[in-house]
């Protein structure tokens, strides 16, 4: 069965799962790489502790991407008409990818198998169109924090990897807002790292 | 050397420290004991896990504990004569226990060595009352969220066990609110429980 999956994504322990001032040189405004040092840190290298661990999920079983529109772009790249996101020729996600924005424009394909596709279209009926895409494999939930909210809010999540990461950045956009009691429909197992971080996993217990 | 501690201190994973709706029956509104189920399932009984060992330096060393008006009484005990706090005949302090409220009283000498002071001194000057009448020992700084956040902004804390819980309580009294980079102060360590909850230890490195 193919189930919708989050992976590697990181919260301030005040909630905060990207900064303030977005930018194209500061993807995560003031937070910096603060969110990520523990998972640039791995070096995907082929370790094989906790870190690693969970940072090599992202990508086994996953047929499809569905990310937010500050994800793949800072503010105005809208209106860039060759803005092809942050990575470079060759994305490292290897599927279609679905970018969730009001400003449609034609699917670009990129090298290694990414083709960014553009929709605004509402998360059950971006789901549904990442899933037949994805070809019976599992669809990955990329966020930002607001997408992933609005998921969440959705009951659109089977299973969610979260990595607390003990620093404050007292701004930015809040993951948590609105999402009392979702705990309840989820397995939650926390489990701390010598790097500093606590790695929470979300399972879902309801049909 | 006499430093200040908290310890037990529970927040819900998107950072609130109390619920809404607080009152005499519901000391944590909407919250009810799930910010402290973990801290109750040890029953205090003398076992020797995880839970059991940060539940147990509540006590050890403490010579004063200041408490904020929330902590001690529901909104309004301030206008019932007769109200001597939450935890009946002999609280669990054994020291003195300095309250914050703008509402001054005569002192309160409980059983078991509680006696409970009322002042309405900003934190360092509490602070310097309370360490004084420790005597040496340490003080333990008690919360709830609104004093303890008071007391991390002004940079007077030197250890702190906060206890992350897995549940999205949604609105309440958030503990981190404008406290932008004091992690920078502390070595953070993190460390998950079987129970579900993660151990947080804030150990100061500044002087």
């Amino acid at each position: 069965m193919s189930i919708t999956r989050v992976h590697n994504f990181s919260v301030s322990l005040d909630g905060f799962g990207t900064g303030e001032g977005l930018t194209r040189e500061a993807p995560f405004g003031h937070a910096g790489e603060r969110l990520h040092d523990w998972m640039f840190a791995t070096g995907w290298d082929g370790a094989f502790d906790v870190d690693h661990a969970f940072a090599r999920l992202h990508d086994p079983g996953i047929g499809a991407e569905i990310m937010g529109s500050r994800k793949y772009g800072p503010p105005g790249w809208e209106d860039d008409p060759d803005w092809r996101g942050y990575w470079g020729p060759n994305p490292p996600f290897h599927t279609p990818v679905y970018v969730l924005t009001r400003h449609a424009r034609p699917p670009i394909e990129m090298e290694g198998g990414t083709v960014f596709h553009f929709t605004d279209a509402p998360p059950a009926e971006a789901l549904a169109t990442a899933r037949a895409a994805a070809d019976g494999r599992d669809v990955r939930i990329g966020g930002g924090p607001t997408m992933l909210r609005d998921y969440l809010a959705a009951g659109l999540i089977d299973h969610m990897h979260l990595v607390v990461v003990p620093i404050l950045l007292g701004r930015g956009v809040r993951l948590w807002d609105g999402l009392e009691g979702i705990e309840a429909d989820y397995r939650v197992e926390a489990t701390g790292s010598p790097s500093g971080v606590t790695h929470l996993t979300f399972t879902r217990t309801t049909a």
